[in-house]
């Protein structure tokens, strides 16, 4: 047995004297922080990691699930927030190791633990974060803003994510997000957590119902392309830049060469067609990973 | 069954049209706040309420819960992100009474909602909100910053919460937070959410280990002394104020009777005692609600 009060000193140590309910004690203070981008994204065990996987993975994965929306908007994250109910399997040892993990990878990242909460409950384990950051580029990137003409990229291999377990150890692209935006500020930039064909038909529909051409033989794969469409959990930002950005980015030695490959472009009709070669060419379902409720 | 995507259509048709994921789409878009405080706060099915309990009440409890955090810094809310992670017992109709409760109180309160996530769980319902607001006065109000000789108020009767069921229903001291720290700035200031004794040791221990005289016929009480001291889920505001300021506060027309009663004084000897009347003076122990690990 221990208590809540244990657990916030061991935090309030790993996080040199911050305390959990940082700077300002019942709530978080942030100075002035200029314009900031919020986002705040759950970890569910038996959802989002099995019981028994790695603390560390699980720390990892709750982390960079977060910064992977802040890298989505081309902004670089600056601190955290977070609310951690734990289930009767976690011990004081898992729970430590949880915090030290984070404090680990907040400290390589530069961002700042700023406060949170923590419970157990006699259900499963509910990690939660909320990631502050701040833009990068000169301005925040939107998921709408595509038109027809627009070339569409991606920053990796696509797909099979779960199956190889790499969607515990992905890196969110904040490094390539930020640089995106600073060097060649995308229209349009989303992360592909729910596969390539549901979260581009999201993208078409918040720019008012467009529509793309992808061309199988350019999409950069992991897996099978039916799990890069479909499956999700890539973490791969997918960004649409006009024809006349090209030539700076493909000459750009800052910007790995997969994610200079054009994919696919955007088109005025609704749907995604995706184009196999040899004038075969299908619509795609615009079908991924979603919740299902009861 | 029904997806993810309905219920987020459903919650962007509440918001007017702000949408889940906030005017910045990946990330909720802040446009320079100046200084903002944040917290987060988890409600947790068995923990914080029972399986079964009205959704308009657990709604309002999740959202009170979070502005008493901001409250207690003299914060006025502004806006809020919310992670909800179902159980299978959650059907449609409860989630979108859920989102509809928000929504009304949110809109009453001006606080506008700027995104989140969903997901759904074997386990128990575990829902979270992270809360911005704005410092309402020249600053916000520390939980540290006590000196021996100030006097001890709070904004409410204490006690019986749990029984009572008020801890369902109670009212974030939202606009009684604003006023004091716009009228009357306390030193000190935090809501009583794990009971006044162990409150008030915390408040004592952040502002390097000071102790307390609390006066028991002085204390306003809903139910026992002991529930007031030891039981916690009061969310009444516990502040403190100079001598000199006391008289302001008492002819103050828009602070209520309650609050202006003095229901104990700082001291420089580390400890909380109680005088009981007839000069009886007991020591109490600094314990309250906290979270049991295993």
């Amino acid at each position: 047995m221990s208590s809540e009060g244990a657990d916030l000193q061991r935090l309030a140590e790993l996080l040199g004297g911050r305390g959990l309910e940082g700077p300002g004690d019942d709530a978080a203070l942030l100075r002035s922080p200029g314009d900031i981008l919020l986002t705040m994204d759950p970890l569910v065990e038996g959802v989002h990691f099995e019981t028994g996987t790695e603390v560390r993975r699980i720390a990892h994965k709750l982390l960079h699930r977060n910064l992977s929306d802040l890298a989505a908007m081309g902004a670089r994250p600056r601190a955290i927030l977070g609310s951690f109910v734990f289930s009767k399997n976690w011990d004081q040892q898992q729970r430590y190791a949880l915090y030290e993990a984070l404090a680990r990878e907040c400290r390589d990242l530069q961002v700042q633990w700023i406060g949170g909460d923590l419970a157990s409950t006699k259900g499963t384990t509910v990690l939660t974060l909320c990631a502050l950051g701040a833009p990068a580029g000169e301005a925040p990137i939107p998921r709408s803003g595509l038109r027809p003409g627009m070339h569409l990229h991606v920053t990796g291999p696509l797909g099979g994510s779960l199956a190889s377990g790499r969607h515990l150890d992905f890196q969110a692209r904040v490094e390539l997000g930020v640089r995106l935006a600073q060097r060649h500020p995308p229209a349009t930039m989303m992360d592909i957590s729910d596969g390539l064909a549901l979260d581009l038909s999201r993208m078409l529909a918040a720019s008012g119902g467009l529509g793309a051409r992808l061309v199988e033989s350019r999409i950069p794969l992991h897996g099978s392309l039916e799990a890069a469409l479909h499956e999700g959990e890539d973490y791969e930002l997918l960004f649409a830049l006009e024809d006349s950005q090209e030539e700076a980015l493909s000459r750009d030695p800052a910007i790995p060469e997969v994610a200079k490959i054009v994919i696919g472009e955007v088109l005025a009709e609704p749907g995604i067609l995706l184009d196999r070669g040899q004038g075969r060419i299908v619509e795609l379902p615009d079908t991924g990973y979603e919740h299902e409720f009861s």
